[in-house]
């Protein structure tokens, strides 16, 4: 099966990928894909961009008809930075429907039969299949990291604030972050060194490294090959010389994971509230559905959410004051074999509430050629030492296999 | 001079005001103007909106070149849920350059030669000119309760957040607020009451109200005429049976204003990137001076402003435990009469930063056909009890003149 597009032009690769909405006019798409390799300079990279940033002169529809049409005049900062770093904005990407949960027509880059996840699903998909040599999408749920784990590639996800939101549409103000896709830990670092403001924190001590585990219960419903990529990871961070600490059973995650589900729903009712009762026959039935299930979260409910992902936070801190990241699943599952749905974003709820940077990290190809992922949760704006650990981790992930 | 404009075409009016850039196609201008009385119905409501606020199918231009030809596919929900309530949208109205300092064509309306001030220039002046019952704007220094102030009106600037955000060109996050024009108490308050979520907390005692008021040494730059005025309206909150409250020098709202300063700079400075970078030539002077300034405000200054921010709305709420209301000048000067600036926000910065209500009441015209304005803060979320002492002190702030 064809992953990766070397010997590919871009026109044939994309033809089945589905992955743009809109390809930039100087695009030369009969020719090959240039840049399979892992790492490129930004002065080489081409970006791929989630059709929620504004990029002027481009389309940006936000994955709604309602949006037909719509060409705004400027640029997302985070973009425009990435322009003026050299990278080449290679077209708009695939979104689902205002970043909720109706999947676009993209496949999966590694089997085409499974979904690239959403809602960042283009962007992670072209990195995958070696279109681009990086991606931009956004998280409220687990739209960055999901994706990047079910295209088998790297999804860094920055502090919360530490990428301009200007340009971007927000569906949920509490939540909504930015994050980057690429093909190495290098690549994301690169991409996120010029569009987030990632604090210049000193990084703890070089090694030995602690890394957290919560006991499998919060994951039960985790399939098994997720739950054996986790436990093939413990034995590397021992391997790599690290220190793996058992947190406990980590139930405060299911809370937290119910706090977010009630942020989100609630924030996004009110994001939409014109498109919803001015547009009401081009909204999905799926959205619909969430949007009248959302309506019945009380602002009491939601005040009470927002406080208790504040206290949330408070207690991630206390926890990782001892630590220096946490592993947990990129996602629950390997990539379902279906395009109907983009997966669930169960696991990635409460890191999305927690305000944590997050990266995800592809193990070799499990089943079906489909890679699994760790991820790694470090503490507010602990960006910079995340990365640190990821690089030192990556190649020992990447070999993860099931026996 | 002709202020209202009952026996008045629309057309003649607009066509010295200059308030309206867009009007809407179903608008007879032909027509008098309908509603020259302090309340109406919101049924019955006509609403200037600042063009700083999306409407779908309207051009929208933030008060810059760059985005000529800009027309939103939806709009604002400040803006859609007046309309849901029955209020016509009127059109858009003339805003400062980015709702920063580089004047419109907008004059006053009780004086032409004198500036009606910005940025929410025109939806003050047309609402002052009886053209609209209502105006909506946003104020990131002052840009609600000045020009509300020169033009004559009632401004009222709801708490920090009680406004949705959704379809408005964010120059300053931590500072940016929408806020509503009327011709009376009454009138905002029934705009207000739709457009914003205002917390439904218990009213302090009926009477007699405390309000405070510091001694005018922090205002010393004011000019006499509002000096008098707030003398005049201590002897009338006497009269009233209310109780003066001596609040000392406030000196601390001299830093605060300067961290409002810092926090706006830096901010617009970020929100503007792409704007500066890539629309230079369509930049005015006036901004492009004012970001190089802001451009030296470092990322240090920046958080040092926004924590003591942060220890001013504890203070404030601290000193307003004992008080209903602070009243202070809704604006240093009566209208400079100038169309070449809009006037100064110096003494409306420490409030917007402190993201407590404020309302400012128009007194009898002092000088020049110009009516002068008392400004009365609440504590933070205290936006009823705040109406209910301005409806009681409406009319006698109207009776202050000038001896």
């Amino acid at each position: 099966m064809k992953i990766r597009s070397e010997n590919m032009s871009f026109a044939s690769r994309e033809k089945t990928l589905k992955a743009f909405v809109h390809i930039a006019d100087d695009v030369d798409t009969s020719a090959n894909c240039a840049e399979g390799n892992a790492t490129v300079p930004l002065s080489k990279a081409t970006l791929a961009v989630k059709d929620l940033f504004d990029v002027a002169g481009m389309p940006t529809g936000f994955g709604s008809p309602i949006y037909d049409g719509n060409t705004p005049v400027t640029t997302a900062e985070a973009v425009r930075r990435a322009k003026s770093a050299g990278v080449k904005v290679v077209g708009k990407t695939v979104t689902t429907e205002f970043a909720t949960f109706k999947p676009g027509p993209t496949v999966n880059p590694q089997n085409s039969a499974h979904t690239p996840g959403g809602s960042s699903s283009g962007s992670a998909a072209s990195v995958g299949a070696g279109l681009v040599s990086h991606g931009i999408g956004t998280q409220t749920a687990g739209s960055v990291i999901r994706p990047a784990a079910y295209c088998g590639v790297v999804g860094f996800l920055p502090t919360m604030g530490c990428v301009s939101r200007n340009g971007l549409k927000v569906i949920s103000p509490s939540l909504d972050r930015a994050g980057v896709f690429g093909r190495s830990v290098q690549a994301v670092s690169d991409l996120a060194g010029v569009i987030a403001d990632l604090p210049k924190i000193a990084k703890s001590a070089d090694a030995p490294r602690r890394i957290g585990f919560f006991e499998d219960e919060t994951w039960a419903d985790a399939d098994s090959a997720t739950q054996q990529t986790l436990q093939a990871y413990k034995s590397k961070v021992a391997e790599a010389g690290d220190v793996v600490v058992n947190l406990g059973n980590g139930k405060i995650l299911l809370d937290l994971i119910q706090a977010q589900s009630d942020v989100m729903g609630f924030e996004a009712l009110n994001s939409l509230e014109d498109e919803l009762t001015n547009h009401e026959a081009l909204i999905s039935d799926q959205l619909s559905a969430y949007c009248a299930e959302a309506a019945g979260i009380t602002p009491e409910k939601y005040a009470t959410a927002l406080e208790f992902g504040q206290a949330g936070r408070v207690w991630i801190e206390t926890l990782l004051a001892n630590l220096d990241a946490i592993a947990s699943p990129s996602a629950k599952t390997l990539p379902p074999a279906t395009l109907a749905s983009t997966g669930d974003p169960y696991v990635n709820r409460a890191w999305s509430l927690l305000h944590t940077p997050c990266i995800t990290l592809p193990t070799a190809p499990l089943q079906n050629n489909l890679k699994g992922a760790v991820q790694l949760v470090a503490g507010f704006g602990q960006d910079l030492n995340l990365l640190e650990i990821a690089k030192q981790h990556e190649m020992r992930v990447a070999e993860i296999g099931l026996s």
